[in-house]
């Protein structure tokens, strides 16, 4: 008998309604030992790009027999593709939109396969609502064991989604807002590892500018607890990206910043 | 050894306190083994009608051992009674409000016990939260493998809720707003079945009267992308009852539709 | 082997981030079978007190092996120690700021120890997220069944945490707003054992004062229904404190109370 298996769902469903119970309840009906661990519901609906970011920054911590279904899916019932990926380390389930993409690279992308073999659907169908059935119950057979390749050919035109990379130059690096968490830090997509190359040392001062607002010094510190309380600093957030916050306030709403702007640090 | 059990929550009381964990707590006392999902804590505060209609949507997708846990409860601590329902398929455990019954009836109902012998709760049970301390370890018990008739007498007088069903003529489908859920989407109580008997037809226009405006043109379409971003849509929901949509945005909102509201189909 | 545990986690983070998933995967990591049940992640950010005062609520109904992973962390990454509490029932971990010590007084207190043992923790530990690459590895480990002596040394210098104690004079109680629920409820730290030692009787009618409003008479009721509909009561809440709340509204809302407030109850 193969490992416990955890299956994480992401979705932009939000808790209010009844369907990621739903979702659940599948995956159960088909590996009742499954451990159901919710990434997020509250992907703002439709936002594709949103919920692959989030799902990327979550799956490398999941270390056992895992199955990742995701869904957010504005093409669902149309001609987009639904697929099953066997990475690496995990499984990932999902409509073919790009959702699951740079998580299942973050892990060793290995095969895509389209779900196509009704042995492993339900019956009956429903054309807006594919989480429940047919994501949910293939989730559940790879989740007890089945190999992904029972589900259907493999592809390779799978629809990709890649995030900004940022610029460098000697006087500046250029990035872009690439997330804004609940605590209102700007989390940018300028890794630990460029500040490090260009140079930059915990207590430098740095020159920041986004959107059109004046640039702004701010201190590079290792925790937000180095700056007093409601001042902006720079840190390297849990992620391993350079963020911008309030010590305790919240950041973001205080500069009206938003995703996808553009940040530019003078070196 | 009984087989591994699914005990769902349904309640009003939000993810803020700690009442939903404390709940739990106490169905993992007694049936430490129990998978837990969540249905929904987001029911509107004493919406028992809601509470029922949301239980009932998602009920059948449990399979299992199930045991359904539901608190909408505005009666708590008077003289309505608590009870425990055997149905076909799973238990259901809740307060004697009608909460329960839709679910149960569709489940298959077989027979509903007013809780009462003390011996299976806790010796001190608060009278604001009967939710913590008569049905979660009832709802315990019951996941452990306790059959119900431990727990009192069968009562045939419970209390019943029911839906409207819509009125048929034959030239128009008259029904009601039952459900606006989280994307907007406007659910109705006219069933695909009745849209198959009355011929409709998916490509067909139909014309869409709800509240006070004017009645809509409206495709009706086997899925969410086949209208235009934007764009007004009949659909079939994931719970086989017609829904009205907008792809990719709120219609709900747009049109200002209520919950209860009459919805007009002329054919 | 150990018996079956739950972590419970309680957090400031809300529920859009990655983050509680990500604290939950490291937990699955390392105890596969741990069964994770969420207290609340709505703490508002920061409010060391509100998170010590709901966890203190909910711990008591966990009986079984549990571990608590609690994380509201201002000065996370700064000198506040990380640590490890054992009491009489059940472990504790979170962040040196009093946010476990309610609750574990209230489960009985036996040791803290700093977490400083290396093995016990992840390689690389980010200085913004503890909560994940600290305390949830250490839940896991003790969900598995480590003993805490292990983490490090013993401390007894960690910091407290209490909550205001109600006055009372032969003519009055003078209380306070100690938590408001998503009921509007009106928690003050006045207990049910207080009031039937000033001889407070159910069916009383009271003179409650709170910010400088008027005084207001309101009956002390057994539970809700036995007052009207959008009428104010006093009852004693589930956890065994008085309440002040309207029937089947939100008195907290409507008296604009706000948490610190002072009741003065009229003997």
């Amino acid at each position: 008998m193969a490992e416990k298996a955890t299956v994480t769902l992401l979705t932009d469903f939000g808790l209010k309604d009844p369907y990621v119970a739903e979702m659940k309840a599948v995956v159960l009906s088909i590996c009742p030992d499954a451990t159901l661990v919710d990434i997020t519901h509250e992907i703002p609906k439709y936002d594709v790009k949103m919920g692959a970011y989030l799902l990327a920054q979550s799956v490398p911590y999941f270390t056992g027999r895992t199955v990742h279904l995701a869904v957010v899916d504005p093409g669902v019932g149309g001609d987009r593709r639904p697929i099953a990926i066997e990475s690496r380390s995990a499984f990932l389930v999902g409509p073919d939109n790009g959702l699951l993409i740079p998580a299942a690279e973050k892990l060793g992308l290995k095969h895509v396969y389209q779900i196509e073999n009704p042995l492993y659907l339900p019956s009956k169908i429903s054309r807006t609502f594919h989480g429940r059935d047919i994501f949910a119950p293939v989730a559940g057979h790879l989740a007890r064991g089945m190999s992904p390749i029972n589900l259907g050919r493999e592809i390779s035109n799978y629809r990709k989604i890649s995030f900004p990379k940022p610029k460098i130059t000697s006087r500046k690096i250029t990035g872009e807002v690439i997330y804004i968490d609940s605590f209102g830090s700007i989390v940018t997509n300028i890794s630990a590892k460029l500040l490090d190359q260009a140079n930059v040392k915990y207590g430098a001062t740095l020159k920041v500018a986004w959107g059109k607002l004046r640039p702004k010094r701010v201190r590079f510190l290792e925790n937000y607890s180095l700056a007093q309380t409601g001042a902006l600093l720079a840190t390297v957030g849990g992620s391993g990206f350079m963020e911008i916050s309030t010590n305790q306030a919240d950041a973001a709403k205080k500069f009206k910043v938003r995703r996808g702007m553009k940040v530019e640090l003078s070196l």
